[in-house]
């Protein structure tokens, strides 16, 4: 029995000591000692409070301070020695803290639950995992910008279905993910809204009874404010669902780019090259150079999808308050936070190590009619509907592919064939940089729509 | 020949007509005509904005707006034919304008393409559903107040694992779900913002030479804002995908609820009864009595769980701009709506049909040594560190379970072996009221607090 | 109370009629009763076996069997009028029944229940699905073997990570995707086992007090066993799990087969044209041509993962045995068994569809160093360690992209810098179809090997 | 240069060294090192077959062989220091191999690829983590058994939907579960024949250009057979996607399973006791004795659901052979199997430390109307058709409701209100015991047949 005391924090009621397979099935410590420096900061927020309140005394705050700090410099130092026999993060520092200053720290518990104290802890470490990802987020639109910037003038073809369909700059594709980006970095900032309230005073599930006053803690602590019941409070992992889907979207976004970097840099496009340092070889073929990294990105959306996916199963039908399977909230969690800040340095820096082969890309655009959508157009500013102007336009294009020639190169009197409205203007009309140049609205590819774009971007950023 | 142009708006150029296994597996008309109205409003602002532009006449805008009207009538009357080899809402409707309206209709797809066109289709249907979805969360959360209103000193045991942990307000638990509709409301409220810009204008993925005016269209549809980047407007599907993980997050709160109902009213709890119009019964089992609106509601969390899934998936590893993977985006997001909408619905309606069994919950509170930690609080305000009150109390539990017996049923002198701190005024803390009455702060179960809580939700609402 | 009774199998104990949005919420006859046929193939086994038990008279089974003789073909004739008051699919069909035949109708339910009745029509149904899916992707196969069988000699780039690894044939390519079909042949055979048990006898969930012989009507309905524990059996939905699981394997590797196709009719690649009848146009863009079909493929991908992930999410945590939950198997199984048979079908049709352009694979083949991996092993079999010969071909490859030529563009002397193990028997080694002939051992891509592959293939059909 | 070419078996062809960044995001030496016995084995045989084939000599066969053998020893020592830098355990493994035996080692990658020999090492793992959990799913099932054995006379609710349903005994109950893990086996098996075939010699992606005997190496490794296709061999993950569908529905069975613990060892239900050693306490409430393990259990049931969409949506849409993506296979395959391992283990330990209350089981059982389906029988048995005597009895059970009775307290005359058919041999019919002994029929729960099912049981195992 009193081996047992030693052990567990609250073995005084049983009979028997917890199984060796079962300490080990149940055990966080292996994983969620990362959150050691919020746990600190969470027990001198609220010790500072109990402090106030009276409900311990100014001297055992002086020692659970002294003591915490130590705690932290041996963490540090990697001098910690973490006991799987003490479960989690909480009890480990909380045994060294009595270990280090006595009483004071058998006091430090008072008024608070792991329950709540968890809770308070992995919202600390999200709201800056969060802010950690947001600035990652904007280096990535940044190397995007100083990309794009040279590039409004170079174009290529615009897909749609993976077949040729309207000419578009390079700087506009890229445009597109300084969107995607700039959506994350919303639903990020919304997310850390909802991250950002004070569980911490909850208790186990129903609150305490020692007078404690909740908003001071979350003010020490920087929470915009308390979470409003406390059977809530304890039992709420919505947070972590919906950072984590966030992520599964950034994720996306970049699978979507790898995809297209991956497309670009395999010899049938030969868009771009990526720098050696960023590939990787093969042990068997000599001549081979792997874009590893959009690869992996692609693959590990998987990773992050899988995640959200056992955080929702993981609470759906739970009754309230506490459970033991929340306990499964954190390596999800901690996995996804992982994944996306490494995923999104590698990318920022990778984009940097794109040499883009305009000429490539230029012959690309010249074949598969780019411009046919132009000559329908041209044909419904001469009066035709657009409708009619479109059928006119596929059967010159069926008649080009027959010929196995791009539209401009067809003859006056061929083109003429299929609407007499079309007249000799109509060559600028199919031209790269008319078609390009024509698209002159917000949102559009022409040259001078891309160059406010970046510059609109530059600003927000 | 002939017959193929006739059938579809870009058969120009195909030298066969589509086979009829593919016309019906690649159509969407069977789904996508719930977009009806919202297709004919997107058309009529981008048809104003084309003839305040001068791209089309002004006769041809009456043409179209007359036709349009007629066409609204029709659906709304059951009597427009949707055709399958039309292919989708767009082309049905197009058709139809045409055959009213001649040329004009022919017009009405200038300076724009079915990408841009189902894409603003599918985001004024979804910000319509979030208002929609938004009305039913308050809705449910008025059902939950009025209910929670009448017991805020009904008391039951506070479970964490499903043991008894302390005593709570059934008052106190209903609010729980309040904070997590607020949450959901909040949520969906951000998703909405995202939703509500204007993909109208990127045509098929590079914006279009005709001279719009993007801004005037977005105004007329109440969009806060346009799409500033058109290959990205698009192959855009966040919106769908952010409304879902919302909608996944909601069904999962009321997974949780329907948890709660299902065990209450089985009479292992006999907490509540569910009223006879939400139960059904058995067809070989007379005796029976189900809780099939809960049990259902949380079978359906894996639906849209699944639709999430269904549709991260659809998006990963896609490049720019549109594919034709997009059309899967309608059915999952579809059912969506469908889901949330109905199961909201019913749901606010059931809270009215529950009867509270107070004193089933009140029986339940007293077994477990619900006040366990009132004791050891108790303890601690004597001056004891709280880990060694906790220890005292956890023997005097013990010694309570072999003789079978509460703690308040225990002597003071056999209370005093565990502590000599324990004097006569411990039978008050140990009591159900004084436990909920300690609880006394911010988010606690005290009925003071509970009841200040339902006043700042009613204000809120 | 009448009108209760006129409604509900099990409405006796009611006080109330269920509300008519309860009533929507839990029918499930829109979906279910695409069983009808299986449930009348059920209940008349049921019958047979209740009336050779004499549990039932001769009489009374004429009778049921007559009524749902005349049922089925009121179903067949499209004259059944389902009743969303009757619930579903059992109940409505039992109701006619009784307005047919009379008490024999109401004698038909005797030692049996909805619970088990529904786990053996679905189980039913889903063995025949897995038949019809199982000759499908024979018919798939056998249509990669035809295409297959014109193109051992057809060389493409084999690639890894896109990028151009070593030479294959095409035939071997697709060969490739007949053995992930084989795959899912077996595992849906395997499944079938275990979906061929009867539940039926399991009533309720405890079995019945009528001295019924289950294995009889397990061999009326071709079942190979029964289940073996009444409250498995009702309860148990591994099935649905189990299969769908498979489709989304199927599914998977169908979108890698249409991913690949995508690309390969991209012009970037140009190694294959659909023919027209499979693709669509642009309602914007005349010239266009997209392979709508295998985009739709990858696409509904995600839609199976969703289904299983419903599926799973559906069963987890529920305790024994029936809940409601349980109805919510039925739409994604009936859904992911449609996707999975309209996908199948239309892809074996379209790979007969395919036009193979093989001087354009060749001419891809040529560039990228595809037969690098052959200099080493020609060093390695002149005595090189493998590694050090990887060593020496990689830095010629580097000098050959260096010059902007193929390895077999650079002289014999230019060679022999890199090793003086190199002779002028060489350049017989860097050809296209050297590479190819080498490579004969099971599995590999020389023509012979392929050849035979085929010729297995075609007896394992 | 020389640096680089020290570090990566690759290199030869790059100018610059991979950045520190990508060598950290793509190494997988971290997890994979799991791999490293099963990598000597495989490397073994390869060798083995190469000197057979005379492709090395038998020298070199023997310096890998001892080399090999140093290797495992040091590995197992924990001597052996794995390098970040040589990216992964085979490359890791190979470079040691060198420096300890020369060009012997050099040699050993001769005619194969880390493609196919990572794919060789993780179907080998695999196949003995399958074995292992076969085997711990049998020590379950046995398990179950003990316990069931000495319960089949002990009484207890059937409940479904939550609510009491039909008298079932305990062992009947447990029964249950036998047949799930039953399943279960099966699947694994079936799955282990998919997972028991070689890729070995599919070198890179379309085998090698050396004569080398697949075969052979099968039978060495006690495949049974050889994967017939190079490209397929490289990139098929199927094994891991239908394995980790197998865990996921074990998962689910024993989430279902624990969901009971917790509910049956809730003071509300009170049907069971779980050991101490296999509970832990609160930090707070020092009453609290949880059911972490089962918590737990269905906690993790997310876990491995998200492990299958993560490979599932890895696997999707990627082109043939290899690409990097299939690297982060890996860790949720490693993760599956550890969780799924530790699962097993404890649950087979757990279910011996369970103990059963019968008393309250059986006074939960009388509350209810659990045996009114009997009532109907009996009426059924005298001429009533079913329908008929299940509305009677409904009429009977509202009535003993509203008196707050069970049926058998109902008076005869009180009975036969409801139905003259009834005399007072029912009261025997409404007993517990009658209604268990009645449902005597395979599957059913009467003594006699869970006996004889424990029997069949223990044949099996």
């Amino acid at each position: 029995m009193a081996t047992m005391q030693d052990k567990q924090a609250w073995s005084g009621r049983f009979n028997e000591p917890v199984a060796e397979l079962v300490k080990r099935y149940t055990a966080s410590v292996d994983f969620d000692q990362r959150l050691a420096l919020f746990d600190i900061r969470g027990s001198l927020a609220h010790a500072q409070m109990l402090a106030a309140c009276s409900i311990i005394s100014v001297q055992d705050l002086n020692d659970i301070q002294r003591g915490l700090a130590q705690i932290e410099k041996e963490i540090a130092d990697g001098d910690f020695v973490w006991q799987l026999d003490l479960e989690d993060v909480h009890l480990n520092i909380e045994k060294r803290l009595t270990a280090l200053v006595g009483d004071a720290g058998k006091r430090l518990h008072t008024g608070r639950s792991r329950n709540d104290q968890v809770a308070t802890d992995i919202r600390l470490y999200l709201r800056s995992a969060i802010d950690d990802i947001i600035a990652l987020l904007k280096n990535l639109q940044k190397a995007l910008l100083d990309l794009a910037q040279h590039h409004t003038h170079t174009i290529m073809p615009g897909f749609t279905h993976l077949q040729v369909a309207q000419p578009v700059s390079f700087a506009h594709h890229l445009m597109a993910y300084f969107e995607m980006c700039q959506r994350d970095v919303e639903r990020f900032g919304d997310a850390r809204r909802r991250v950002n309230r004070l569980p911490l005073g909850s208790a186990a599930l129903a609150g305490t009874s020692y007078p404690i006053k909740r908003e001071m803690v979350a003010e020490l602590l920087g929470f915009e404010s308390v979470c409003q019941n406390s059977l809530d409070a304890v039992s709420d992992r919505d947070f972590a669902i919906e950072f984590t889907a966030a992520a599964a979207l950034t994720m996306t976004h970049l699978s979507r780019l790898s995809e297209e970097l991956i497309l670009w840099m395999s010899p049938r496009f030969g868009f771009i090259d990526i720098a050696d340092r960023f590939c990787t070889g093969s042990s068997i073929m000599p001549q081979k150079k792997n874009p590893d990294v959009p690869e992996l990105v692609r693959g590990k959306t998987g990773r992050v999808n899988g995640h959200l996916v056992a955080l929702l199963t993981l609470m759906k039908g739970q009754p309230l308050a506490y459970n033991k399977d929340n306990q499964e909230d954190k390596e999800p969690l901690f996995d996804t936070v992982d994944t996306l800040t490494q995923t999104l340095r590698i990318y920022a820096d990778m984009m940097s190590g794109i040499t883009v082969k305009q000429e490539a890309m230029r012959s690309a655009a010249l074949q598969g009619y780019a411009t046919a959508t132009d000559l329908a157009d041209y044909l419904v500013k001469k009066g035709l509907p657009f409708r009619d102007a479109h059928e006119a336009v596929a059967l010159a294009v069926r008649h080009a592919e027959q010929k196995g020639r791009d539209l401009a190169e067809l003859k006056l009197d061929e083109l003429q064939q299929f609407s007499n409205l079309i007249a000799d203007d109509i060559y600028g009309v199919l031209t790269l940089e008319g078609s390009l140049a024509a698209r002159n609205h917000t949102g559009g590819t022409a040259p001078q729509q891309v160059e406010a774009a970046i510059a609109r971007a530059r600003k927000l950023l």
